[in-house]
């Protein structure tokens, strides 16, 4: 929305796409006017999910195929269970050279008390994904917008954030406008990818939230200019 | 404000009170009407620091004492530097034994690239005290408002909320309510303290964006009903 400094109409692939998460992201950014390649396992499934959206509104056109074929897109979201995570980045590293990849993972467990975040060794799924994509540019974002309500298509407002971790300037501001595909949501630097992990985990606060006020919760930031 | 369910007007101990987020919110607290008892490892410094309230407004009154005094308040907050949470909680354990604690430590690391969450044993903070406490209530709440702007008596309205996890029902009505001593601030119920550290580091974000934007950024939850 508003005007584009840092980004046209792109393509933008989103590795395991076929999940709640990855198919709200593709809706809201083909009606943004972006190109997307929704990736999977099984190019078969990510095609039908794809069809499924062909005759929703946007102008821009959402595609299936495997991940892999989504990774030559020209900017890529990783919308993975964290526990594919790892294994799907290190089979891409070659694809993902050179390119802006947005990690948008929240490792998390469940159990009878809820969800919990997992601990990462690398600190966050974004800091793994960058140690295992040297050649990428990794940026964290995307972690708290309710799936359900980004793939709702009678939801034309959102009143959230998006928190925007990285350390390239440049990609930085590409993910913060790329964000803005969300109606009524800002992208924001939120910090470093060290500060990453806090920010993943607290998608585990947002489900809480959620079941004990029955809502979607989300989060906006205050105070800003 | 508004009605009072849970708690009347109670005393209320600040541990490390004499710090920026203690003084802030005794601040807020004396203007709801409750009694202030800021801590400090020195009584004398925490008697200055009160007098210094002395003349502002708000019907509660504050008072500087040493920490082992402020324990013995109804309810307890702790709002030391992480480095001397451990040490000052273990030698309180008689003291605060069978009251709700408060604990708003965000243990944070500081260096050239700014701030940064440090990885906790126990996973946080608020986990940390339960474990050194186990005779008491541990609940973690206030951990996001600027201390600067609670102590500043000009601000007259707080856009924020206050993220309160814990595992008891009761105490976590408690301290929702308690929240309310910041103007504009709901206190709402975010999880169990399993996921009380990313809470508690996501103060690393808030100090990013404020470097970032120039700003005191504070957070709100939106969609609740």
């Amino acid at each position: 929305m508003g005007e584009r400094q840092y980004i046209g109409r792109v393509k933008i692939g989103i590795l395991g796409g076929t999940g709640p998460q990855g198919r709200g992201l593709a809706r809201r950014l083909a009606a943004d006017g972006h190109q997307v390649v929704i990736g999977s396992r099984a190019a078969e499934r990510a095609e039908k999910i794809a069809a499924e959206y062909a005759e929703t509104e946007g102008a821009g056109r959402i595609l299936g195929a495997n991940n892999s074929h989504a990774a030559a897109a020209d900017l890529v979201l990783v919308t993975v269970p964290y526990d594919g995570h790892a294994a799907l980045l290190s089979s891409l590293t070659n694809e993902l050279a050179g390119k802006i990849v947005v990690d948008c993972v929240n490792p998390l467990g469940f159990d009878k008390q809820g969800p919990f975040p997992l601990r990462i060794a690398a600190g966050s799924a974004a800091e793994e994904a960058q140690r295992l994509l040297p050649g990428s540019t990794v940026i964290g974002a995307f972690h708290h917008v309710s799936a359900m309500l980004l793939d709702d298509p009678s939801i034309d407002h959102f009143d959230d954030d998006v928190l925007v971790l990285g350390e390239d300037r440049k990609a930085i501001a590409v993910v913060c406008e790329l964000a803005s595909a969300i109606p009524g949501a800002r992208g924001i630097y939120a910090g470093r990818l060290r500060n990453a992990g806090q920010v993943e985990a607290l998608a585990a606060n947002l489900i809480a939230i959620n079941r004990r006020y029955k809502t979607h919760a989300g989060l906006t930031i205050t105070g800003l200019p």
